[in-house]
């Protein structure tokens, strides 16, 4: 076995994510050592005071509020950005790509901007800049399409990029609100901003798609040769009259490709209720990539939030762990197989409907162990029986086999007619 | 620019996968070239007889129904085997590798059961195995298990991994019919086989799910160790039940890590209608991977069939363009930007209902080059006008534009309310 390799970070920021960040690398440490045999130590904090990294239990001596000391770390290998904003992360970033660091940033608004830049700068000194956060939280829409479609011509891009306006969708459609009653919703549970004009007019999706663009079509594409458009002027009538057609309105980011002419538009759209993208609700975030032999493949997940942001820049810093020295490939762990199942139970019997049954069957699943979620009792083809249907809690496979084993054999059960899982 | 990078490959078997793959090549060669600047010439294709090369259009000089010919061509570089079954494809492969040949199969039988010992023979002739189309065709579930998660840990592995059984539950579930109603209906279309035991009884997904476990949780997963439980008793009692109770009746297979303890299984289940892999009908197939701190992402494509097999397996070729000698990270094609856009438009409008005004808005459409699709006329809130709904066929955005500025000139349209985009 190797040394364990070192992977020591500069961490810019420590808000939401940045604290998603250390909680995972500190929770996923063995796991981090297993498959990869490396450990990823965060070796400075820059941050306004140092009283935030107190606050959150980090050592106060990993503080810095100068960029200099970052640069002139010697130990520092990896520099994760989560400032956010276009300045002055772009000039950090800048200075960290000149000091030979390796750059993680979740940073849309920037990448958008200035990537092509960022990237020119990171080449020219032999760096790296991985961006995999910036597009779409947890969901590698980034990585998908760098690793594969490499023998596809890709057709077009279409996706869900913003999770506040799915979410306003969403409730206008499922509950017949208007939009103005789902924005104040949404502000009030925290999804929207006070100013929700990144959102509702489509400019964060824009971002999204203009970086996505530029890996899937290889045009320079830039922010301003997106058409725009935001879902504050969709009713409950275009709603409902959607639903009627067999459609569903989404707020999608699309760039397609014909004969080598790109077009790049987010706008509102009656998507058919057959395609993947006319069932993502919610907050989730989708992107659909239709490549011309692969046809559409649709990735789905959690487009932001504290732990989806934090792993996807936590893959991109292990992804230094096999770029940078003398780890190999990487090492997996190996799990045991274990020795019983556990899952939730659906089970349907025929009984015969007498005093006491159901007392019978629940004192079964008791002595067993097993919990009932809900029971049923219903009507059989057969008249003079009945179907009782259970959903129990998570349980134990061999515990199951038990109760069954003495369900069977309890008089007034005449059969059991289905023993199925149940997930959600 | 560096000098065109030639791959060149030997065929096993031009069966549908195999012709897909030659079709994929021919269609896709300007882009290859564009993107990875490598071109890639079948030089060999092993079959019985050299017919059916020369019946598929190709040269029959290629035709060799001799490995030898194959090992012994220093010439070729990379062996894609698509003949299926575990022999004589394990000897076939082995040979290759020691020749010192990169080798790319779709063979998901010999993956499940012998890749450790293949990868281990790659590993000592200092080439390279690769197997995505093993798994869920086009659906790039294994360079994603690869390539994230990195940080993660991975909990769990559930997902719809066979399209036959996927459809028939989908009909089951959407007409009401019985299994054999619906296998049957699946044997005439094609989709099932003759004997239909490999798919219905989860023996195919068993397979898939078999070489998932090793990428994500690196366990030598075996076969046998997965319990398996098919389709063929499902009832159409358990499908109403689940419906009533909220739950769709899907065939997963499921494999999930508690405390570094693996369970594996494939079999039916009750899936919460929340849950995306719920909404996952027909031969589509899913895979949904949950980190803890990703949570879910799902990934849904074609699993199957000639065009998305033959994708995953190009995949898997063009990896090698950056892999074998002189050509650097994989250069983009530069799309450029288009000068207008092209959509299906749904427009919804207000107007005064007089006698013909329908005849004066399909003549403007027509004008402009805007094929209708279907309109509707429809109440509105004010009971002196009517609404006008109109979904058009796929047209120009100027050409849009053109119709919207007369539309708006015509006595009797009171206003626009709505112009939306139309996907599906």
């Amino acid at each position: 076995m190797a040394t364990v390799k070192q992977i020591n970070i500069a961490l810019l920021g420590l808000g939401t994510v940045g604290k998603g960040l250390v909680n995972l690398l500190k929770e996923n440490e063995a796991e981090i050592l297993n498959k990869h045999n490396a450990k990823v130590n965060v070796v400075k904090v820059f941050e306004r005071n140092a009283d935030k990294l107190v606050k959150f239990g980090l050592d106060k001596n990993l503080f810095t509020d100068n960029m200099q000391n970052i640069y002139d770390d010697a130990n520092v290998d990896v520099v994760v950005e989560l400032l956010g904003r276009i300045h002055p992360s772009k000039e950090y970033i800048e200075g960290a790509l000149k000091a030979k660091k390796n750059v993680v940033t979740a940073n849309k608004d920037l990448i958008c901007m200035h990537g092509d830049e960022l990237l020119e700068v990171a080449k020219e000194n032999g760096v790296t800049l991985l961006y995999e956060a910036s597009c779409l939280g947890a969901v590698p829409v980034i990585n998908t399409l760098k690793n594969n479609f490499l023998g596809d011509e890709i057709k077009s891009i279409k996706g869900i990029f913003n999770g506040t306006t799915n979410y306003i969708l969403t409730k206008m459609t499922q509950e017949g609100l208007s939009y103005e009653e789902c924005l104040k919703e949404a502000q009030a549970l925290g999804y929207a901003e006070s100013d929700p004009t990144n959102d509702v007019e489509g400019i964060d999706a824009a971002y999204k798609l203009c970086i996505l663009s530029r890996f899937a079509f290889g045009l320079d594409a830039k922010f301003d040769d997106i058409t725009k458009k935001g879902i504050t002027k969709i009713t409950s009538q275009d709603i409902q009259i959607a639903a009627r057609l067999g459609y569903t309105i989404k707020l999608l980011a699309i760039a397609k490709c014909n004969n080598g002419e790109l077009e790049m538009r987010v706008n509102p759209v009656f998507v058919s209720n057959n395609h993947q993208l006319s069932k993502i609700n919610g907050a989730f975030n989708a992107c659909t990539i239709e490549g011309n032999y692969s046809d559409e493949i649709t990735l789905i997940g959690r487009g932001a939030g504290s732990h989806p942001t934090a792993s996807a820049v936590a893959n991109d810093v292990m992804n230094f762990a096999h770029t940078m020295g003398d780890v190999g490939s990487r090492t997996l762990k190996k799990a045991k197989l274990a020795k019983d199942g556990t899952m939730k139970y659906y089970l349907r019997l025929s009984i015969l409907d007498k005093p006491g049954i159901l007392s019978d069957i629940a004192k079964i699943f008791g002595d067993n162990g097993i919990s009932i979620e809900s029971v049923i009792q219903d009507k059989n083809d057969n008249p003079e029986v009945k179907s009782l249907i259970i959903v129990t809690h998570v349980t134990t496979s061999s515990g199951m086999q038990k109760a069954l084993d003495k369900i069977a054999k309890t008089a007034s059960v005449q059969s059991v007619d289905s023993v199925l899982e149940v997930i959600g």
